[in-house]
């Protein structure tokens, strides 16, 4: 609201002379967005989108949530999590987890879409093939992921200040961050049961990008890494945005940058029968505004990436 | 030895002015050394002080060593991880692990310490009290760890240069980093038998600091964490440098900056039943320079922090 | 010649899967450059452009040249700041200066192309309207400039570490920067004749990004900055990649973040009849490959910014 | 305020379990506060101290005040760049510039001292010998400077986020930032006549840490540069925090970190018979915090040194 009548271009100045630099901020009017547009991303404060996305859905425009509104089945554990009732089951029980690799089918068909969480984004692609296959012992996963500072947001508050976030590096909100449940329901899913883990977030001095560094117990510690990658790859064929490493190489943040990619390393520890999983996202890009756009395509009937096809990574 | 007969003022101009400044580089020569010093502090590549160190204990001077040359008490396991035999074994078996809270007694009469390794040093002292106390299975321990970027040393090596550093994050030797066997031979000594554990280091884009993010399954799921935190105090009452962080503070690498202090946090997922240690420490202070002055002073028979009563830490 | 045989996608892992990824990397013939190429880009130490381009020219090869070898119309001056006398000189005499803006109809016929130093495009950029219109006194002109630190090229000394750069802040090569005759040069031609200034760069704990920061003298103090904007934004007009910021806006090097994007603010130091001249560009794309990637459009009679059409600014 | 009755080492948990840590932050009261200071430090917002100053003094409380408030000796020129009248006119006659090296005959008298702005100490230290001793023309002055991110304080506003300060520079403030009078005050004393010059501040993407790159005319364009560096050295003859780099060095704001430390360096530019004077300093420390200690122990009759006699730089 407080940049209301302003351009794009002058709210954000390096968008300037770029197409779409002129269009106007204007407040949220559920009537007139309806009369406009067929899609709308809602990018609102946790709770604002139970009340905006059912308004919206009534009028008949699809709906992209970047929250955390509608990422939970359940609507008792989003109360055990976000504090709060959930206010719209209706909509709820209509909303599809957005992962563009693994939901295509029931994204073309949603008219409610949840936006993954950046971290989640990157926990679920790093385990999926691992947990489809039942390669891992469930009770046994830990997900230890550090993210670039836009992960908090641009809100002005003391902690993310330059000074505090500048050549330091802290974890925070352990031991119960509130993207644990999220990623324990889709990863749930994909072992074919529901499981629990462990999930430390950490910030880094740094804008931009997640590694989430994964440790599991391989059911059968005398399975060859080269059989793993092999399962990994045959899992992830044909998907372009998902670059299993070469043996040897290991992700990093800035190879993703300002991408869609998603840069896969498995490794084994021989030592310990424990399967380690290294998996790096762009946390703006592929965790949040790249992937809704990658949604939007398939809710409109478009490639997957119309209009990001040389996307390509700015380290 | 290129730097021969330049004052360490030149080489290093931050110290101009200072007491010391004026101290001439010299070309080592054992007998000259032997003839001015007590003690030397060797910082030389893996597998000179294999030679260095036998030298200089024969003519009489302590040795600090820097190197992992006589950190692992079996030779057989350095030659494993070092890929080189032990050829200095005489000195191997007096030689002291250099953790002064933990080995204090043992420094004080050694003329051969040790150093340990900066990941050693965060690991170690976040885990002594748990494992001394048998609170968590072994089997289970998991040891996630990021650095600063002078952890990997001055070497002019493309991977060590600013544009491959700076806002990137990536882990690096996953799954058989040099560390490990540190850690396990001196974790062990405190669970009373041998362990394995896994270690994954990662590079962060920062000068300095530590932090390790430590995983065990806790022996009694149902041990409340008030009580795992008073055994943690009462393990390291009367330690200075030691601070037990209150409960909801977690480690920040930027708050040890530059000093001896080693901050742990200790928390408990209840949902797994996993404890979480967090340990930040100065790479470089408490990691490497610093705990050797506090091993000289120990084997010189001066206070721990003798010189360093007022080290504080600069964010 | 270390990386001959490799894949581009393996030498920069972030290129993988993308167009071009494949291409090999090999050791450079000009036989077989010469029947594979209708253009060339030299990116090769100083001096060596010096041999290399007039084989390339020679074979019917057009050439666009990174170095300096071929930026200054006068060799005793290249002689002069690189300590070399200048070997090609009929190859020198047929060169273009290759700023797209300023010089496209040259370039165009152009076989030889010098592509300007980072620094000389935004200084060049930033003072080409003052002094076409002759609004400052040329002899008061100072350059004060920082780089992030690509600018220093990936080699592995001292100087490029990480910890070397990042949390400090210096200058470099003053009072006598290479760069220096090369900006002068360019200057002189659109002020009407010779000029001599003081440029002092510096490097920037970032990665990416100029910042040229530019004073000088008002032939008329009482001229209005208004009417000094007005003249710059006439000069300029039509120009996509040249962004005159909106009155109380200074530019900033992310918002120009790899695109080819020049932004300028033009301010008035009423109290001292100084204009100030602010000029942001990325000095990866604009100052180096995207410029070279310009020339060769235009050299191919293309749109100057074909394929670059939709370039946007990372931040 | 609202942190009123935490500990200090509860607010910054750097200083946990050093001397003072267990302060506790009160609620200023001046009847408390003149009964249990003998001298006061005031690090309020612009225009606060007006009012708290006079009545410390009036209860005998010496005061070193941190704003502008007293640092401007003319009341008009304060109003003209602050907006606002002078208050305190009678407190205002008797306030001390608090730069240690050049008044601290003075300041060892006064009851109150107004310590320096970060940019002034820099400038100011940079240009004294060489405006002393007539080298350079003063209507020629440009200062050039940058500053790390804690030089804007710990506002919790948008401009200091991490993410718009990282990996981005940019000038702010010019054309008038308003610690230009503060330079022109100091300089034209040292002078012996008013001046005026351009002062453009940068921010850097760094925490600590200001460079000054200066420029002037010299009087004397034949004069050798060994000869301007000899007046300089015999300036600051004695004075420990001060150091004249030797030929051939630049200052680098690491060199200075946490430190009193100012580095100059004194270059020629032959070619245009400009001075160009490169001086680092640390914001914090000797332009704010260490610098009121040093007029703190000068006021009360200690060395200026006092309790900083081993303060050494930590890049």
């Amino acid at each position: 609201r407080a940049e209301a009548e302003r351009d794009l271009g002058q709210f954000y100045p390096f968008l300037a002379g770029l197409p779409g630099a002129d269009i106007k901020i204007s407040v949220y009017d559920a009537e007139h967005a309806a009369a406009e547009c067929e899609l709308a991303f809602l990018a609102v404060p946790a709770g604002t989108a139970l009340r905006m996305a059912p308004d919206l859905l009534g009028r008949g425009v699809k709906v992209i949530d970047f929250s955390a509104d509608f990422r939970l089945e359940d609507p008792d554990v989003y109360q055990q999590w976000y504090g709060e009732p959930h206010t719209a089951r209706e909509a709820l029980a209509s909303a599809v987890y957005g992962l563009p690799e693994l939901n295509a089918a029931a994204i073309r068909n949603a008219n409610l879409v949840a936006n993954p969480g950046c971290y989640p984004t990157a926990s679920i692609l790093g385990l999926a093939a691992a947990l489809k296959h039942d390669l891992v012992d469930p009770d046994t996963i830990i997900i230890d992921a550090a993210s670039g500072a836009s992960g908090a947001g641009r809100k002005p508050v003391i902690p993310n200040l330059y000074c505090e976030i500048s050549d330091n590096f802290r974890a925070y909100g352990a031991p119960r961050h509130r993207h644990t449940p999220e990623i324990e329901q889709e990863l749930g899913k994909l072992a074919g049961s529901p499981l629990t883990l462990t999930f430390t977030p950490h910030i880094l001095p740094m804008k931009r990008g997640i590694l989430a560094t994964i440790y599991a117990r391989l059911r059968d510690p005398q399975m060859p890494v080269s059989q793993i990658r092999d399962i990994f790859a045959a899992f992830w064929a044909g998907e372009k945005w998902l670059r299993l490493l070469p043996e040897g190489a290991l992700p990093e943040t800035a190879h993703v940058r300002g991408s869609m990619y998603c840069d896969i390393a498995v490794l084994k520890d021989d030592r310990t029968g424990r399967l380690i999983i290294l998996c790096a996202i762009d946390n703006l890009c592929r965790g949040a505004a790249g992937q809704a756009l990658a949604n939007a395509n398939l809710m409109s009937g478009l490639a997957v990436d119309c209009g990001m096809e040389n996307l390509c990574p700015l380290p």
